[in-house]
C-alpha cells in the first residue's frame, strides 16, 4: 500500500505535466534534475507535441501514460490546470504538486479558480501540494520533484534536517545557506498557496520520516494550526525538534506576508503563543534557523533560562551576553563551590557573570572551566566564545572544546573572528557553532524558552454546560449586554446585578447608592458616544427621569433600532479595571486575552494572550505578565486586589473554547472590576458574538 | 615637525620594549609583523640580554637606543612598566603604546598603578595608548605596531575603512570578518584602558587621515565623549561617516563591559542619544559595522526614514520588510505617478509596499522599476532583494542592478541565498550588499535615522545668570527644596508658592484652600516615609498644629539633622504629573530627562532623554515621545494641558548645563504639575545636587 508520504517523496512514477525538451525553459528543469539525481522510478513527461523528451517516452496526456503514477508535477499555465488535475484523477494519481501559479495569490478571482481545482481533486480522492510552489526534494533517496534552480545547482548530500517552506524561493535560499556551512538535508518541501496539504500536514509527514531528526519551517502565515499543533506534539514525543522562522513580526511585514500569499491576518503575539504552547522553537534570525538545530538535537526542553558564559575574548563574549540580556534570559556567574574547586586547581575566577580566560595559554584552564560548567546544574546551557585562535588555529577547538565535552548539556560556541573551519570542526563533532553574536543569542533564547507542549486538558462538561445552554437559548448571532453577562455568570463570573426595565415606572427599586443606566439594544453599538449611558444616578426620581430620557433619545435618534429596555445597575468600584477577552482566531484558534482597562491602556497597550482554555495557574502567569497589576499585589503597601478571583474569571471566560455547538467568535468583559482581596471581581459590561 | 598622528602611525623609529628572539613568544610578534610589512623606519628591539634580535641591533634599555624615536611599543610586565615609561620620556619618545596589562582592568590597585604611569608620561610630555591594548596598524603605509595575531595572519591590503576599538581582540575579529568580504582598511587602533588617548581623540586622528573615508568604532564605554562629539562633527564636515557598535545595550551587558574595562556605568539610552545628536551612526549587529559603510559612504543624512523595496523573491524581501517595520522605519509603496509611468511601459505593479517582480525574465522589468525608485523622491533609500540568481548567475547583478544605478540614492542589496560572489561584485561597484535580512534592516535603520549633528547653541547669559547666582549663593553641595525651587524659578519655572515658617505661630496666613506642609532639612532624605510630609491641611489651627508636630518629630527622631523650618505651600492640582530631571552623566555629559510621574511610572517606565541644553522644539519632541502625554493633547476630547509651558520648563531646566562654575550634578522637579492649556506648569518639589 502506497502511503501519502510514499506518493509525495518516493513515488513509483512521476508525471511531468508541461515537460519540454527546450533546455532554456524553466519547465525543462524538473526532468533534468530528476534524471541527474538517478531517480529509480519511471519519469513520464507529458507534452502533446513530443513523443520523447530527454530520452524518456513522452505522452500527449497523462490519461495516456502507463500507470501506476503516484505523483504528478504540474507546470502548465493556470488555465490548463483544471484539465490537468482532472486527467491526474482519471489516471489514478495520488498526489499532484502544482508549480503552476495564478491562483489565490492573485486575489478573489484566483481564489475561486483555486477552489475549483481543489474540488476536482477532492472529488477524485487526489491530494494537492501548491499551487504556486516550487516542489519538493527527497534528498535521502535522491528524488527531487521541483523546478527550483537552487536544487539543480547544489550538490545535495543526504542528512537529517528537513524543511517545510511556504515560500519556494526561501526553500532554495535555506538550502544554499545551510550547504555553505556543510549542513545536510533529508526532505524539503515548498507549499505555495497550500490549497490542500498545508504546513501542519507536511510537518506531520516530515516528523514521521525516519531520516528526519529536526524539522525547520519557514512560514508566512498559519493555515492549519491544529494540525501543526498535532505534528509538534508528535515531534516532541519522538524527540525531533520543530523550529520555525515566521514572517509578520511587524505590522507592515504581516501585511506583506498576507498580500503575498492571500492568507488571513493574524497578530504576531498569537503566533508566538501558539508556538510556545505547542513546544515549537521560534527563531527571529534567518541564520538562527540553520544554526539552532545542532544546539537542540536530541535534547529535551530545559528547566530554566540560565546560561553560563566562558570566553577567551572579552569583547566578543560581551556581545553575546548583551544579546542574551536583551532577550530577557539570565547570564549566571560561577557558583561559590565551583570557584572553590577551580581555585584548588590554581584557577582563580571572579563571580562576574562572564568568565574571561585566555584560550591559548594557562595550562588548559579554559577546558577545565568548561568541563565544570557543563557538569554544573546552575545553568541550562553554556556559551563558549572563541577568540582569534578559532581563525588562526582552528584545530585548537579539539583540545579546548571537543575533547572535554561529553554532550550532557547544550554548548553554543560563538567565534568572534571569521572562523569557517573551526565552525566546520564543531559541527562535525556535533557541537553548535554560531557565526554572529546575534544569531547565537537568538538561538539560545529559542532553546532556553523552549517548553514541552502544554498538556491537553479535558474540561468537564459541568464547567460550561450552563453557559452553553444560555448561549444557545439566545438564538442570535450577537448577544446583548444582559445576555452576555448572563453567560459569563453561568461560567462563574459575578455580574453587575443589573435589572432590565422598560418604563420609567419600572425603574423604582431599593438601590443602595448610585446606579448606572444604559440603553439595551443590540442595534446601537457606541452607546456612550450616543449619550445612552449615564453613571452615578441617585434617587428614584432621577433614575426614572433618566430612563425616560434614554428611551426617548433612542426612539428619536435610532428609530430603526430594536430597544429591549434600559439596564439599571448598581455602580461598582474596585482597585483596578481590566479587559478580559476571548477570541477564536482565524490562524491559531481560541485564545484568551487579559488587558489593562481605562483610557491610558489605549495609548500604551498592556496585555497578555494565551491559547484557550487556560488553567488557573496559567491565568496567574498572565496576571504576572502585566506590570500595572503589581499595583494590586502589594506594591508599595497599596491595598491588595482579589487576584485569585481574577484568575478564576480568566479561566472561566477561556472555557468558551469548549463550547462547540454555536462557536463563540468573540467575547469581551470590559470593564472587569477587581475588588479588594477576598471581595471578588465583577463584570460590569460585556459582549458575545457568535461565528 | 612630527605630529601626534605621525608619531602614532608613521614613526621614524619604533622601539619594541620587551622584544625577544624566541619566536614562540607573543612578544616576538610585533617585530616579526613590522619586518614582514616592509616598514621603512628603524626597528629598535629593547632587551637587556640581547645585542641583536631578528637581525636588528638590540639595546639593553631605550635610553641607550639611538634617536629620534617617535613611538615605543611596551610589552614588559606591569611592574616594569613605570621604568619603561620613564626611559621613553628620557629618550624623547613621543607616544608609547602599552601592550602590557595589569592596570585599571584589575580594580582599584591597578587603577592606582595606571595613574602613576600616566603621571610620569604627562610630566615628560609623552602620550600613551593603552595599557592592556593590542596596538595599532597603519595599513596605508604598511606600519603595524601590534602583537595581534590576526594582523600577522591576514594579508592586509590598503583601503578606506579605519577602526577604533577599545577591545583588542575585536580589532582582530573585525579585520578577519571584513577581509573575508573583501573590505580593506586604512588605519586600525585598539585602545585598551584608554589611560591617555581615548576613543574620541583617536577618532579625531582617523577623521583627519587622508586615506580614511569612514571610521568604525567598537566601544565598550564612553570615556571622552566631548572629544568624540568634536570628532564626529569634524567628520560630518569632511563627509566621513562615523559608525559605532557599542556594548552595554542590556543591563547585564553593561555590567560586563564595565567590569571588563574598569569604566563607569552609563545607561544605553544616554549613549544612543549622544550618538544620534552628534551625527554618529549606530548599528546593533556586528556585521552591520562592516556592511553599513558602503551604504553611507559619501552621503549626507537623509530627510526621512522611508524605504522602497523591490524584489525578485517574495519570502526574502518580506524578511527585510519585517525588520524595517520592527525598527519603526517606513516601507513606502510606489506612487500613483510612478505606477502610471511603469504601466505605460507595460509594467503593472500594485500599490503594495513590496514590489515583487521576477528578476530573470520580464524584459528588464526589474531594472526599469529600480531606476524609477532611485530617481524618485518618495523614498530615502531603496532595498533591492535578489533571489536565487544572485547565487546561480552572480554576474546578473551587473544587468539587474549595477548598469542602471547612478549612485544618486543609497541602495541596500540583500541576497536571499548564500551569494558571496554577487556581494563581491556589488562592493567592487560601490553598492552595499547584505548577507542577512537582519543586518540589512539594521544598517538601513542606522542610515534612515542618521541626522546631522545637532547645531551647537549659544545660550545668552541672561537666560541663566539669575539661576547661577542663586545657586552659587547657597554654598552647599546639596540644595534644600526651597533653594532648589528658587533656582528653578530663576530659570522661569513657576514654583509652588511655599513659605518657610519656623514656629507654629508663623504658620498663620491667608491661604486659599488646603496646604501641603513639609519639614525643611537637607539632612533628612526620605521625608514622606518619616511622616514629615502632610497634604491637604486646612484651617489655621490645623496648619499650626501640623507645623508643631513636624518640628517635634524632627527634633525627637532626627536630633542630628539641621532643621531649617517647615515649608507651607498651597496644594496644586492639574491634568498630569511629570518628573523633570537634569543630570551631568559621567559618560555623555549634561542630559535632560522627561518622565511620567506617579506610582504607575515606577512599574512601567516611560521617559525620554536628550543632551542638554535643548531648544523648545526639541522639548516638544520629548513630550511627543511619551504616549501617556497624549492624554493632555486632545485624546478623546479630554481637556488639554499646557504643553507649551511644559516645553518651556524642559528647556529651562536643561539650561543648568550652561552653568559652568559650580556644575550641577543632578537636579529634579518631582512632581511638575501640568495645568490646563494657558495655565502653565508648577514645580511642586525639587532638588539640586552639585558636583
Amino acid at each position: 500500500m502506497t502511503t501519502l508520504a510514499d506518493a509525495i517523496f518516493r513515488p513509483r512514477a512521476v508525471a511531468l505535466i508541461g515537460a519540454t525538451a527546450d533546455q532554456a525553459k524553466n519547465n525543462a528543469r524538473a526532468q533534468r534534475v530528476l534524471k541527474k539525481s538517478g531517480y529509480g522510478g519511471r519519469i513520464l513527461p507529458i507534452n502533446p507535441k513530443a513523443a520523447e523528451i530527454m530520452g524518456d517516452a513522452a505522452y500527449p496526456d497523462i490519461r495516456a501514460a502507463p500507470g501506476p503514477i503516484d505523483h504528478a508535477f504540474i507546470m502548465v499555465p493556470a488555465a490548463a490546470v483544471p484539465d490537468a488535475i482532472a486527467g491526474c484523477v482519471e489516471a489514478g494519481v495520488k498526489v499532484a504538486t502544482l508549480y503552476s501559479a495564478g491562483f489565490a495569490e492573485l486575489g478573489p478571482e484566483g481564489r475561486a479558480a483555486q477552489d475549483r481545482i481543489v474540488a476536482i481533486a477532492r472529488e477524485g480522492g487526489m491530494r494537492l501540494i501548491g499551487p504556486n510552489c516550487l516542489g519538493l526534494v527527497n534528498v535521502t533517496d535522491g528524488v527531487p520533484i521541483t523546478n527550483n534552480a537552487a536544487v539543480e545547482a547544489e550538490d545535495l548530500r543526504p542528512g537529517w534536517l528537513s524543511v517545510v517552506s511556504q515560500s519556494g524561493s526561501m526553500m532554495g535560499a535555506l538550502l544554499s545557506r545551510a550547504m555553505s556551512r556543510g549542513f545536510t538535508f533529508a526532505k524539503l518541501a515548498s507549499l505555495g498557496n497550500e490549497c490542500d496539504i498545508g504546513a501542519g500536514e507536511m510537518a506531520e509527514i516530515m516528523v514521521e520520516d525516519e531520516a528526519t531528526r529536526c524539522v525547520l519551517m519557514f512560514l508566512e502565515t498559519l493555515r492549519d494550526a491544529p494540525r501543526l499543533a498535532d505534528a509538534a506534539r508528535r515531534a516532541h514525543a519522538l524527540g525531533k525538534p520543530v523550529i520555525v522562522y515566521k514572517l509578520g513580526r511587524s505590522d507592515v511585514g504581516r501585511a506583506i506576508a498576507v498580500s503575498h500569499t492571500g492568507a488571513m491576518v493574524g497578530a504576531d503575539e498569537l503566533a508566538a503563543t501558539f508556538f510556545r504552547e505547542n513546544g515549537i522553537l521560534r527563531v527571529e534570525t534567518l541564520e538562527g534557523l540553520v544554526e539552532l538545530p545542532r544546539l537542540v538535537l536530541g535534547r529535551i526542553p530545559p528547566r530554566g533560562n540560565r546560561v553560563a558564559v566562558l570566553t577567551g575574548t572579552g569583547g566578543g563574549a560581551a556581545m553575546v551576553v548583551d544579546g542574551v540580556g536583551l532577550r530577557g534570559d539570565v547570564v549566571v556567574g560561577p557558583t561559590p563551590a565551583m570557584r572553590e574547586r577551580l581555585a584548588a586547581q590554581g584557577i582563580h575566577i571572579s563571580d562576574s557573570p562572564l568568565i574571561d580566560l585566555p584560550m591559548g595559554g594557562g595550562q588548559g584552564q579554559y577546558t577545565t572551566v568548561l568541563k565544570e560548567l557543563v557538569a554544573s546544574d546552575h545553568c541550562d546551557a553554556v556559551v563558549a566564545v572563541l577568540g582569534s585562535t578559532a581563525r588562526l588555529r582552528p584545530g585548537q577547538v579539539n583540545e579546548n572544546v571537543l575533547d572535554v565535552y561529553d554532550g550532557s548539556k547544550p554548548i553554543a560556541v560563538f567565534a568572534a573572528p571569521q572562523a569557517d573551519e573551526a565552525l566546520r570542526l564543531l559541527d562535525a563533532a556535533g557541537v553548535a557553532g554560531f557565526r554572529t553574536p546575534e544569531t547565537c543569542a537568538d538561538a539560545l533564547h529559542a532553546f532556553l524558552n523552549w517548553r514541552a507542549p502544554k498538556p491537553e486538558e479535558t474540561v468537564p462538561r459541568a464547567a460550561w454546560q450552563d453557559a452553553a445552554e444560555r448561549l444557545y437559548a439566545v438564538g442570535a448571532p450577537r448577544l446583548d449586554e444582559a445576555q452576555a453577562c448572563a453567560v459569563f455568570e453561568a461560567l462563574g463570573i459575578e455580574g453587575s446585578g443589573s435589572r432590565i426595565v422598560t418604563t420609567p415606572e419600572d425603574a423604582k427599586g431599593d438601590y443602595i447608592g448610585p446606579v448606572a443606566i444604559k440603553l439595551l439594544s443590540p442595534d446601537i453599538l457606541h452607546k456612550t458616544d450616543a449619550g445612552l449611558v449615564r453613571l452615578d444616578v441617585e434617587s428614584d426620581a432621577a433614575i426614572a427621569a433618566t430612563v425616560a430620557e434614554l428611551l426617548s433619545i433612542a426612539h428619536d435618534q435610532f428609530p430603526e433600532a430594536r430597544v429591549k429596555g434600559v439596564l439599571v445597575a448598581p455602580m461598582h468600584s474596585g482597585l483596578a479595571e481590566v479587559i478580559l477577552g476571548y477570541r477564536r482566531d482565524p490562524e491559531v484558534g481560541p485564545v484568551v486575552m487579559l488587558g489593562m482597562g481605562g483610557v491610558l491602556a489605549e495609548l500604551k497597550r498592556s496585555y497578555c494572550v494565551r491559547l484557550a482554555p487556560v488553567s488557573e495557574a496559567t491565568a496567574l502567569e498572565m496576571i504576572a505578565a502585566l506590570p500595572e497589576l503589581q499595583l494590586i499585589q502589594g506594591f508599595r503597601n497599596l491595598p491588595r486586589g482579589d487576584v485569585a478571583a481574577l484568575a478564576r474569571a480568566i479561566r472561566a471566560i477561556s472555557l468558551l473554547a469548549c463550547l462547540d455547538g454555536a462557536a463563540v467568535q468573540e467575547a469581551e468583559i470590559n470593564p472587569l472590576i477587581i475588588r479588594a482581596e477576598g471581595k471578588g471581581v465583577v463584570a460590569v459590561d460585556g459582549l458575545i458574538a457568535l461565528g
